[in-house]
């Protein structure tokens, strides 16, 4: 049996839990190795200011089964950078699974990957995937052929147990939700603008957009 | 306004995201300093294989307003480790809360914090608390006093938002809840015993407690 080869694109000033998140719930697969991808193996610090290390580079990855990009302030820089965006188009070609959670979908899409595909992101950036040729979808994980996105942040939790179960079927996707106890009980229920106070849904906005501060270029 | 100290283990072998739920959602927070604390802020392999970098040591770490332990198989290492127990010890002293989630509250209750206590964990240990003196008691997030533990892993989220919450009000718990997207839809609804099969429940079981090759000391 060979070895699935997942990838999963790490960077400065990235929201860690769109990554870590999915990486425990994917590092339940058997079978399967995962990569931290990032330029360089030196030290990435997150938003929060946590800090890790990548285990490969964008040069000495792998060929990929599946790619992964999460969102985060960091993702601005990401969307204009040639050598991340290259390697998302090589990577892409020839995956099995191309996904995003949050507004990775937007580097997906400055990549030129989301052209003519259903896909989601956070919900205070959703319309701007249009922008990129995608067809913005409503709903918390999107599955449009072999591209798999989830919404804003711990969207990437449902995101990743839906993924398992493509991959490795219903009981590898049942025995990590209960192995990792994913039975929750939000203390609020204002986890999407539907939910919300609209006045809360438009102060939480503009502090998340007040970081993009210019449109970010289509392909 | 003084800033508020927050100081989370991190250890070899954690679960990472019984560390990373809550780092993320804690970071919300106004006004607060978070420390990724370890014997020495050289690399650390979590579980998964996913590389951190702690932000300080045991010893330099400043007085702490919250203390948080998670788990992990790591985990059982710290158990009898007069180190971490001291640091833990020392620090939860003058602790305005004393926190843990999953098998973190173990180290808490091998620290001899626990005794008389109420406490939850992962559902596959809860039968351990009891070795500590604790009070093992339902539900996914448990608020004994100054003393707050979530359940396995992912109820590191609602722990969190429930911590915020205490500390910051409930304005800062809604708009981190709905920054952070925190809608949870789980692709299967089998999280927890009680909604489980139980040939499920008891393979997961027996997996999650192999490495529990003897029992934890008791304090």
């Amino acid at each position: 049996m060979t070895t699935l080869q997942i990838g999963m694109l790490m960077y400065p000033g990235m929201t860690h839990l769109d990554f870590t998140g999915p990486e425990q719930v994917l590092s339940r697969l058997p079978n399967a190795t995962i990569h931290h991808v990032w330029k360089s193996t030196d030290v990435i610090v997150a938003d929060s200011g946590l800090r890790f290390v990548p285990s490969t580079t964008l040069a000495d990855c792998p060929d990929l089964n599946v790619l992964f990009v999460g969102g985060g302030a960091g993702q601005m820089a990401l969307m204009a950078d040639d050598e991340v965006l290259g390697f998302l188009r090589r990577q892409a070609r020839d995956a099995s699974w191309v996904t995003a959670v949050c507004t990775g979908a937007l580097v997906l899409g400055a990549a030129g990957l989301l052209k003519g595909r259903r896909a989601t992101t956070h919900w205070a950036f959703v319309d701007l995937l249009p922008l990129f040729g995608a067809i913005a979808t409503e709903g918390r994980v999107v599955v449009d052929g072999n591209l798999v996105t989830g919404g804003g942040v711990t969207a990437g939790l449902d995101f990743a147990f839906a993924l398992v179960e493509r991959i490795g079927g219903a009981d590898a996707a049942q025995a990590a939700t209960l192995g990792l106890e994913y039975d929750p009980q939000p203390p609020f229920a204002c986890g999407h603008p539907r939910r919300a106070d609209p006045a809360l849904v438009e102060r939480v906005r503009a502090e998340l957009r007040a970081n993009v501060d210019e449109r970010p270029r289509a392909p």
